[in-house]
């Protein structure tokens, strides 16, 4: 049997706009790749009556109902009250969760903060529930069947809702349907989505299980494959060949399965190779060294950029020659080649990142096209350079080229064409 | 009459977990900057019949229903034909919209794509509505009132819903309360939400309008001021001696009003003085230059940034002593001061930032704990520092320490205190 989700997020901040229901979003992203269709996300506020209503019309078309928020020690949360109302259950103290509790409050940065009535409130949880340990917090959730439907609640912060909803809520969803789900990423860049599933398309259609769906995210293209079977093993055993096959059409615009990010891969092979990178950025000021800098332990392989904005700057920190500069303008791969040498030279890494470009959302004056960017790697002496058209939106223009720097990066090191 | 609202996002896409429905959160935040109640989000995918569903039950419960979402010309983008039949209206082709639709078609990227008879589909509109034009794509949306309620029609990209939202949905709404609105937001850095509600909370609690109202959002804390009158300029007069009052409170904590960022306020500041600003960054690895060229323009201020991550590149790049380095470490004040004015000199920028740190997850071995960062401020010639503890997470602190180096800037350019 197919499972119909519902999400109920319950959070006054919520429809307040104060907060972004991230909470959603992710769950559903799990949930699909546990193969179950979510029809409905409903937002309501921190009020027992629409609480109330809400769920009266998501058991009626939903046989799962996930809730987020409302679980905490304040008057407003009412979540799990409202919940077991609804389904007919009374709220048991729960001496277990109450004793982790404790010792949270012991352990955690809480030493000296009193265990108030409220905080012991949260332990009241529906008869016969299975019970759901927070492990980054201090409000447990639960999920109970009752009335023909599963329901699950989570806690709102991001943090806590997410671990607890891969620790717990998922081993719980699993079970349900009986089968094993697997799911794989296979991350894409150098193609749009639009020409991804023009290539994949027959496939797509013809296939059932392993499912084939490709999505956009941040100017890359994914494709999802996600097989159901009896075991995982088995679950796996379909996933592979299609994974085989796609790679067999899409070849080496595939950088990767179930990785990160671009700046990820290109890390992972830099660490690997026992390489070290080092940039100088003109139009991304500073993007490329900030989104390699966000993986902890980037100092293993990361020297640092010349963010040389200003034109004086590209040639007093990475030596560009004044005459390129004049002769070619600041925009040119000619600026863009010699800014890679030099922070080649400079930082003393083995590769080398130039770019240089003309980012918008207006032009400089010149002829130049908004949106023009060149990307050079100086690697190990051997300069490669691309000249590409991004757009006229500045955001997407910066993470783009930044894009296109770390893809250059992983061609060069697994032995691919990269210009 | 107080209204109520619903937002009803349409998409399949959010609910895969694709996108983040971020058109809910902005539409939020401005219906409350307008003084009108939202009790309910809802998602629903693109599918004709649960959407029916999904509005008369909106149609029960609010008085504006606001749509985003599938008003495109792919067979898919059923908002309008559901809606209209909900209400009983036709759809009626829209000749003036046709023909800025060519006209768009014509001038931007498009000179070569022919329009298609799907997207013609796009024009025809509810009878009697009104049009909102759409000055970033080419759907347009409209407002109609039926059965007792005001429905709006908004497109899904965001870019697109509240550019639009802004344009035309909000003067639609403002005159259905027949009231002026006007809200301005106080931006505060340098101390946290429950501190500014400590010292706020009996004005908050007494006054009804204009309303108080504090949240956090990216690390910083924003007091909302809310009035309502007859006219504009009476509720201006209404927000006026609040704003005074609460500068009285906060003083100097206060960085702008209604301004975007920190850094927007340090970028507007500093081209007002004609002064330029260089960085060298370590633990924020470039996240200071990438802020501050998020913002079109910023080279008539912004010279560039070392993003000097490995210790060498300290002394390679803006000059740091190898003895400071040996006798304080790395993450210290000292190195902090000697980047600061190395930045300065290297770029020969009026300011300069330093900024040294450890910002997890994990510790580097040393006593020094996670979270520690020194941001140092050269500012012609004269150098302060902030040593500060930012806590165990990587992103966070790596913000916050950015923030506190453009607060450290416009308290500079202010004649304020800055360390």
């Amino acid at each position: 049997m197919k499972h119909s989700a519902e999400i109920i997020s319950v959070g006054t901040e919520l429809l307040l706009g104060n907060i972004t229901n991230t909470d959603a979003r992710d769950i559903s992203i799990m949930l699909s790749e546990l193969g179950i269709n979510v029809f409905y996300h409903t937002v309501v506020g921190d009020n027992p009556e629409r609480l109330k209503d809400v769920v009266a019309i998501a058991k009626k078309r939903a046989d799962i109902i996930i809730t987020t928020g409302g679980l905490g020690p304040t008057c407003d949360d009412l979540t799990k009250q409202t919940l077991a109302e609804a389904f007919g259950l009374k709220l048991i103290y729960d001496e277990q969760e109450a004793e982790t509790m404790r010792q949270y409050f012991k352990t955690r940065l809480h030493a000296n903060r009193p265990i108030t009535q409220n905080n012991y409130q949260q332990v009241y949880l529906p008869e016969g529930c299975t019970v759901f340990h927070n492990t980054c917090g201090t409000a447990p959730g639960c999920a109970f069947e009752a009335q023909g439907v599963h329901v699950l609640m989570l806690p709102g912060p991001p943090r806590e809702c997410m671990t607890m909803f891969r620790l717990s809520a998922m081993p719980y969803l699993q079970k349900l349907s009986g089968d094993e789900i697997i799911s794989h990423n296979l991350h894409i860049f150098g193609m749009g989505e639009s020409s991804v599933e023009d290539r994949l398309r027959s496939r797509m259609l013809e296939l059932q299980n392993p499912t084939l769906a490709p999505y956009a995210k941040d100017g890359e293209v994914r494709l999802r494959v996600t097989a159901k079977a009896a075991s995982a093993d088995e679950a796996e055993a379909l996933c592979r060949p299609v994974i085989e096959e796609v790679r067999g059409i899409l070849g080496s615009l595939i950088y990767g399965v179930d990785t990160d990010s671009l700046e990820n891969t290109a890390y992972g092979l830099l660490k690997k190779a026992g390489k070290t990178l080092a940039a100088a950025e003109s139009c991304t000021g500073g993007l490329l060294a900030k989104r390699i800098t966000d993986i902890p332990g980037a100092s293993s392989v990361f020297l640092g950029s010349a963010v040389t904005y200003a034109s004086g700057a590209k040639t007093a920190l990475v030596g560009v020659s004044p005459a390129t500069l004049a002769a070619h303008g600041a925009v040119s791969a000619e600026v863009a080649r010699e800014m890679a040498s030099g922070a080649r030279r400079t930082f003393g890494s083995d590769l080398g990142i130039g770019i240089t470009g003309l980012v918008g959302p207006d032009g400089d004056g010149s002829d130049t096209p908004v949106g023009t960017v060149f990307i050079a790697l100086d690697a190990e002496g051997t300069i490669y350079c691309r000249g590409v058209h991004l757009g006229t939106d500045r955001q997407r223009g910066r993470t783009m080229a930044v894009h296109h720097a770390f893809d250059m990066i992983r061609r060069y090191l697994t032995g691919l064409e990269i210009e």
